[in-house]
């Protein structure tokens, strides 16, 4: 009887062209999949549980995948997987769930940062944005709060993509400084395509005082992309959290 | 008449063929002597404090150039090279010295770094070496001890390099552990070509229990490259700091 596994994973988004299979680039998705066939010797399927643009990290991404039987216990599938995988792919574990869970569909919720700094670093290059502008990070958190209290985020979505609903639960939306940079904290049941990067994009329209909080609600509230801010760079953003519930997990 | 300038930048190496200009790849002596070339209009040449080797990094590196005044007051310099130059290359401070001190021979010490860690960890994939054997680290340390008790590096050395000899006055040596990085910091007088890489090297054979601190002692005194471990990548080790007498500098 096939059995059904989640896979916890991180990627440094530099090197590929997202998440997501496509005949015109490399992606994790692609590079993940023939690891796993590979190593487990047959051919298989990987879901993820959401898609990143070209150039987006993941501290952690989850996946499912379907294998025939138990995995295989003569050695160990994570080890081996990292080994085999490039440096910008890590596996953190293999866990089995319930048949007919799913990696996209039972996610509770999602967490991204979003990075930035302010001084160039030449080791951050790829890893997060420099914003040379100084910005009123008291002003974007006023405005970020506001974010909490909207469902439709229609505003920072992509036009024409075909999700039924633009519905958004955001739980939690907050800059903290961490060392020499700011990071950009957002916590939703789901996200629209393009949702953060243009949430961090309008926002520093506030941080740069040509948005008020008002006016940031506005935006919203109109429902119309073209009243927001511009899209902020890919990597500057980092999937980093899928909660499940409990019941979907064996064991 | 003409003035002399050091320069402070950063580099992060992945990109570049070391820091010596060269026929057969970029590097970071080239982009630079042209960011400066074409800000300043006018044609110099930069002397780097040493050379590192492809793949290597600087958290700090010095150079000096001549320019024929004062440098221009109109605009900022040292942000309008940090706007030409590449994100991995940025530059801290421009300063003047006295017309005959050179950032090479007037170097008092430098000091290295080389970081490993040992969890597989996507976004340090460029900037630090994984080393998934179980390393002995307080054998490392007092095996690090003894280097400061001799003078000739050759154990250590590359065959057949130009340098008159292999003398070296090592101040410092050290592992430390550094959140999820062990790193090694080693400060001397001078370095050899390869030094640090061949030093770290023979320490993991002291870590990996192949060698003990008496054996690492007679590597040393043997002064024969071959009894020496074999050297570690080149994307672990950064160029951290160089001392200068007080006395090269104007104000």
């Amino acid at each position: 009887m096939k059995r059904r596994y989640f896979i916890y994973f991180s990627y440094k988004g530099t090197a590929y062209h997202g998440w997501q299979m496509q005949p015109n680039g490399i992606s994790v998705q692609e590079v993940l999949t023939r690891a796993l066939c590979t190593i487990l010797r047959t051919n298989l399927e990987i879901v993820g549980a959401g898609r990143t643009d070209a150039g987006v990290h993941a501290k952690l991404m989850v996946a499912h995948f379907d294998f025939e039987t138990a995995l295989p216990s003569e050695f160990d599938l994570v080890a081996k997987l990292n080994s085999f995988l490039p440096g910008d792919i890590s596996i953190y574990k293999i866990a089995e769930v319930k048949p007919d869970a799913h990696a996209r569909f039972d996610a509770i919720s999602r967490r991204y940062e979003y990075h930035i700094f302010t001084n160039k670093n030449v080791f951050k290059n790829e890893l997060a944005v420099r914003e040379s502008d100084k910005l009123d990070f008291e002003a974007m958190n006023l405005a970020a709060k506001t974010l909490t209290k909207f469902k439709d985020f229609t505003s920072f979505s992509k036009l024409h993509t075909d999700v039924k609903t633009n519905n958004c639960q955001i739980h939690h939306a907050e800059w903290t400084q961490q060392g020499d940079e700011w990071v950009f904290t957002i916590e939703a049941d789901r996200f629209l395509r393009n949702m953060v990067r243009a949430i961090v994009g309008t926002l520093f329209e506030v941080g740069r005082r040509k948005m008020n909080t008002d006016e940031f609600a506005t935006v919203i509230a109109a429902k119309n992309r073209c009243k927001a801010g511009v899209s902020v760079p890919a990597h500057g953003l980092y999937l980093v959290d899928i909660k499940y519930p409990d019941h979907i997990f064996i064991n």
